[in-house]
């Protein structure tokens, strides 16, 4: 099991098979920094799509060194996530990452049943934090694209972010189906969806995994708050995958663990033929490297 | 300002007026044992309504002494209910505090026109972090007691939450209306009723109080955040207040600040003629002493 970013860098160094990140609109200066940062820790190849004219000069800036065949012309935002898509889909990337590109062009692109990188049917976005004050790593889904899923979109959301803690090597997930508090209350949707997520898992439905709610923070965190509660929770402070019931919730939680509990957090799109980066302005360098090393790790 | 829980202590104790705590089903050896802290730090004195054969060894058990004309004897939990609200409308108390009592009991009796504890249309709750990574309280509402409010609602719980900063000493309170973006965007409503409540603001609907909203947490904690994303924002890195669209995304932001980013947090119910404490069995002992010391400094 990886459990530090750390496991996860040298993880992706042991694999000793470069991947090739495919950049949709490279023109940001921050995106081409992540670039650097990757090719010089030897983590990955980067493919620029994109403003040749505005990449070079940029790449110079910051001295990121540019391989003939590096840059693939593009200069529509359309254009651009076309581009990148064919690369990825012509098998020149491994991963897709956006750029200065808008983030529903690049996603529209990805969707397109004939020409984008459909998998399943819902893309949704995981983060994985690695927290001291917590002894696992912390996913958590979805913070990112799914603004207040059905259940049913729950179902597929959970399922990919099930394939994010496989490979990680988490073997048994334990997952918190995120709530307010541990009763079935009408007035709150969520309460009914977390019990039934348990009971389906509890019938197979998401194989070799602990799923427990509704439940509410506090217990999904801690043994001790559970017990306090007088609650029998298989999950209660072993949590690895919180599931949250909408998206300002999971923005919320993550961005509390980054700023005020000095987590170190990357996020992922998952859910497409390959992983998809979209990285935040407000991430700094070190943290676009996260996302960077757990796209490669999600990479097969 | 107050910008600690040993200040507010300390801020409690230089009043030199011994407020009277009411609970409701007094018979719950954890609230026993909060109230025992809280007399024993010359805090508050308690007016324990309940069964009187099942206080008093409890009380013994843990080494509380009991006043006589201490316990107002009450047996169901209506019957708790309704003799814990009068005893304040009498005057015999400052402050309600739930016990073993169910909060929709205790809320009944608060909310009941004409022998309840009404004032506002809204009660709510505001939870109080002192969180080591943050350089100031951080207030947040509400993470317990309205589900899902409209914009109306949310009006009324910022007035609220307010009041609170006042009482604090934050002479204008920077409040962050939490959304995960910073764009209004009509497929995600809290955005919509942020942008409401930021012009509100700027009209002076809720006095000299600094609004922002839609913001996203990132920008709200970190003026670095802000910057980074191009966003010139009033509140970044110094926002007093959070108001939260949702209860669960309000409850897993305290808890995550309780249980990972070792903050220090109480908790009351604000909007009824006294504060209202609505103690967590997950809290520990110290933690209750927080909730009961915001309390206090809230009550007039």
């Amino acid at each position: 099991m990886l459990c530090t970013y750390e496991s996860i860098f040298r993880e992706v160094e042991a694999q000793r098979r470069r991947r090739t990140i495919a950049i949709a609109m490279a023109e940001d200066r921050s995106v081409l920094e992540a670039c650097k940062s990757a090719q010089e820790k030897g983590l990955a190849h980067t493919l620029l799509v994109g403003d040749p004219e505005k990449i070079k000069p940029l790449a110079a800036e910051i001295g990121l060194e540019l391989q003939p065949d590096t840059i693939i012309p593009a200069f529509t935002e359309e254009e651009n996530a076309l581009r990148a898509v064919q690369a990825v889909r012509a098998g020149h990337a491994d991963i897709l990452m956006k750029g200065h590109i808008s983030t529903p062009v690049l996603m529209k692109a990805v969707l397109q049943r004939e020409t984008g990188l459909r998998k399943g049917d819902i893309l949704s976005h995981v983060a994985v934090a690695e927290v001291p004050t917590y002894p696992r790593l912390l996913l958590l889904t979805d913070g990112g694209i799914n603004i207040l899923p059905d259940l049913e979109t729950k179902k597929a959301i959970l399922r990919n972010a099930l394939g994010v803690a496989v490979k990680l090597g988490i073997e048994q997930p334990h997952v918190a189906v995120l709530c307010p508090i541990e009763k079935v209350n009408p007035k709150i949707p969520e309460t009914l969806d977390a019990a039934a997520l348990q009971q389906l898992g509890e019938q197979g439905e998401f194989g070799n995994t602990i799923v427990e709610g509704p439940i509410a923070t506090d217990v999904a965190l801690s043994a001790q708050a559970a017990a306090r509660k007088g609650l029998a929770s298989r999950v209660a402070g072993k949590t690895d995958l919180v599931l949250v019931p909408n998206i300002t919730c999971g923005n919320a939680f993550i961005k509390v663990l980054m700023f005020l509990a000095n987590a170190k957090v990357g996020g992922v799109v998952v859910g497409a033929q390959v992983p998809i980066i979209l990285l935040s302005r407000a991430d700094n360098p070190e943290e676009k490297l996260y996302s960077i090393a757990l796209a490669l790790i999600l990479s097969d």
